[in-house]
């Protein structure tokens, strides 16, 4: 392949190490930065958070099982046995990638001879921001955080009306969305209002909480094979949850979703259905080649390279690689492979060796619904789906083992074996601001209804 | 005495159960709560958040040890067993004493027989409340992450400025007050520099970070015998905080601290000097009587009951108690006495007897200085003033006996052996904004310095 002998820059003198700017921190980024942290190039991890974020987790922080700082962990600590990476907190505002240097938000310039981007992606509201309000989305710790946030505060506020008022509107949890996300949100949501809070109210019975999950396409886990997805559903209905398929949302409001026609009152209401690439991924869109997908996404060869650039690795949910005639998915396990591979092939230049071509290596996926439950599609060590307990027991096993840090291992690992024996959730800590979107809505209308309900009684 | 004997209110029939409204969920509710928690009354808790937090480990959290769900736990799980308590997230906005009411910023009216008041204490900026900008004080979870958002991002933005200009402004830390939290704050910014933080950077040597504790009064830990003070403050010392005793600071903005005339440069400033009383003590300041102190707290007699009012407690921070013609302090141990003793006349009253009085049994006072020593001043079981390791373990022990829960005192003896043994803290996390409040005007005023000085080199 033409491409794949990559001369260094010519700036690169004998004596000066190659300096690789890796931007991003999460699974692409860290695992590039852990590849390259015994090579001979010096690298610098630019991230505008302090922290990598484990975010297969981050739907534990939502729903009040796990702290923060168990999922998320400062990205110099990880790096910090790397002598030759240094770790910068600052944005990216522009690329200039001809003359290979990045804009930072503080205002310098910050030269490299090699990027690797892995920025990730964002949520997609599919050109309805004004939703973002009503519905947060799950993808940073201040997400979950968020998130955990409204939904605690609907009971108590529920509580609190039963008690003042002697009714509350319905406690309903709409969530948008059934990929993995929309799903581990449903089952958590459900769990939390059936098992966590079942004696910690004296007016409400959280039990009677209903969780709605909405999927635009015809079935839920639309990326795993038909007979999972089948499970999943069989199994998020056991638990309480109520599963809507080829079914599109037209509207989110305060405190209401419109599906088609028909409204559907909503105390929270949650996005798991939209993703957008970084905007970082358009920087590099630059002629004479078209670089990006529609959804935002790098288009990148069989080294990682966006075409023209074999200096820029784009990784992750960042980057658009096709294998098999299918872009390769948006989760965890091919970021990291590709973060490492983007190291793999700078050592190939730095040997003066042929770049190697990605390949990625697919084990599997899985996604639990609720405390008992998950459906697990193998690939690795052996091919197999399952679904039920013993999937989520596979679940729990591949979770550790990828955790970052002893530490976190363990303190999961017990806060999990406590959670699930005395059915105590143990993060129910409502922060910040005390106002719920919607709610006032909610409880002004309904007491309209019921004036109205009372008036027609009497006539 | 005459007013120990009180009759229970007209409006009570035999048949109902006297209502207890407990304000506050701090020490002084939750344990008054808990003791009413099997007595025939109706107990409802009302506070503005849903969790009750173990204040004196919150400097923990504010310094990247902790995470706020160790320290903070729902009240409504705290007291889940007694079927006879409620709890109400919801706000006081006014007392209607003479109707034995609470009106609630939902807009209702709650009616109580009696009324516990224990809503603590906020921090008093002593009129000059533009200060609370620069220097966040340390009472909530939201206060903590607040405090250690500010003191990690000055390291992260002190290596982004070395790393981009070469050069950063002095990594200044100066905390106000020198009573507990201000000595244990200082110790643990101490401990995070020069301790857990030593490999994690690349271009600032965070050990240089000058940690500052500026007291007011001739010396620290003031409540505590003198011995004490001085041994802390050798304790202090030899951790590397500076501490100025008998000095005044006149103003506190972005990025400076005025002491006198002296203006002393702060990339964190954090506030431990005034307190004063919750804005509710002054709702029960109604003729004839005049109720409160100077302070703000609610003068209570024997029974804790203000004058003229049999039917009201107020107990903890909120209340002024005189014994041995001095107030008791407000810190834990008082607050959770006076909580029980609340319960104890409540039912005394039911039983027909006569009520006790309230005597505050002091079993010592501590305070930690660093990761290595502490002060404690022990009045129970045997009198003693210990310095240094012995202190710090009394510290330890005492402090997880009283954690609620049984989980937290797990997870948080576990958080501290990791944390003591591999010098590695565990929740070192910026969420939220990433803007530090006086950065730009110390580097920019600094910049401009460093322009005079080398034009006045030039010349």
């Amino acid at each position: 392949m033409a491409m794949s002998q990559f001369v260094a820059p010519a700036s690169l003198s004998a004596n000066r190490r190659p300096r690789v700017a890796i931007v991003g921190g999460g699974f692409a980024g860290i695992n590039a930065a852990l590849a390259l942290g015994k090579m001979p190039v010096d690298v610098t991890v630019i991230d505008r958070r302090n922290h990598h974020t484990f975010q297969p987790l981050l739907y534990q922080v939502a729903l009040a099982v796990l702290s923060p700082a168990q999922i998320a962990q400062p990205i110099r600590t990880i790096v910090r046995r790397n002598a030759n990476t240094e770790v910068l907190m600052d944005e990216v505002t522009a690329i200039d990638a001809a003359a290979h240097r990045l804009i930072l938000a503080s205002g310098t310039d910050f030269a490299y001879d090699y990027l690797i981007l892995a920025t990730g992606a964002t949520h997609s509201y599919f050109g309805h921001d004004t939703w973002a309000k009503f519905a947060p989305g799950l993808k940073t710790v201040e997400d979950a955080t968020e998130i955990r946030r409204r939904v605690l505060l609907a009971f108590e506020l529920a509580e609190r009306h039963m008690l003042e008022h002697g009714w509350h509107p319905p406690l309903n949890f709409v969530i948008i969305g059934g990929g993995p996300t929309g799903v581990e949100l449903a089952g958590a949501v459900s769990d939390i209002a059936r098992l966590y809070m079942k004696s910690d109210f004296r007016h409400i019975d959280p039990s009677m909480a209903h969780v709605l999950l909405i999927e635009g396409s015809p079935r839920v886990l639309a990326a795993f094979p038909e007979d999972l997805s089948a499970k999943a559903q069989t199994q998020l209905e056991a638990i309480g949850v109520e599963v809507w398929t080829s079914k599109h949302v037209t509207d989110v409001g305060a405190g209401y979703v419109m599906v088609g026609d028909q409204r559907i009152d909503a105390v929270v209401t949650l996005w798991a259905a939209g993703v957008a690439a970084s905007p970082l991924g358009k920087m590099l869109d630059v002629a004479p080649f078209t670089r990006i997908d529609k959804r935002g996404a790098v288009i990148v060869d069989q080294q990682l390279n966006p075409a023209g650039m074999p200096e820029v690795f784009v990784c992750g949910d960042l980057a658009h690689f096709e294998q098999d005639g299918r872009p390769v998915p948006g989760v965890a396990q091919p970021a990291m492979q590709m973060g490492r591979h983007a190291a793999k092939v700078i050592a190939a230049d730095l040997a003066g060796k042929q770049r190697p071509s990605f390949r990625y290596w697919d084990k599997g996926d899985m996604a639990t619904i609720g405390r008992l439950a998950a459906v697990a599609k193998i690939e690795w060590p052996f091919k197999a789906h399952w679904g039920g307990f013993m999937a989520w027991v596979t679940w729990l096993v591949v979770h550790i083992y990828f955790l970052i840090g002893f530490r976190n291992r363990i303190t999961i690992f017990a806060t999990w074996a406590w959670t699930y024996f005395t059915f105590t959730d143990g993060a129910r800590l409502i922060t910040g601001d005390q106002h719920l979107a919607g709610w006032d809505e909610a409880t002004q209308d309904q007491a309209q209804n019921r004036v109205e309900e009372v008036s027609r009684t009497k006539i």
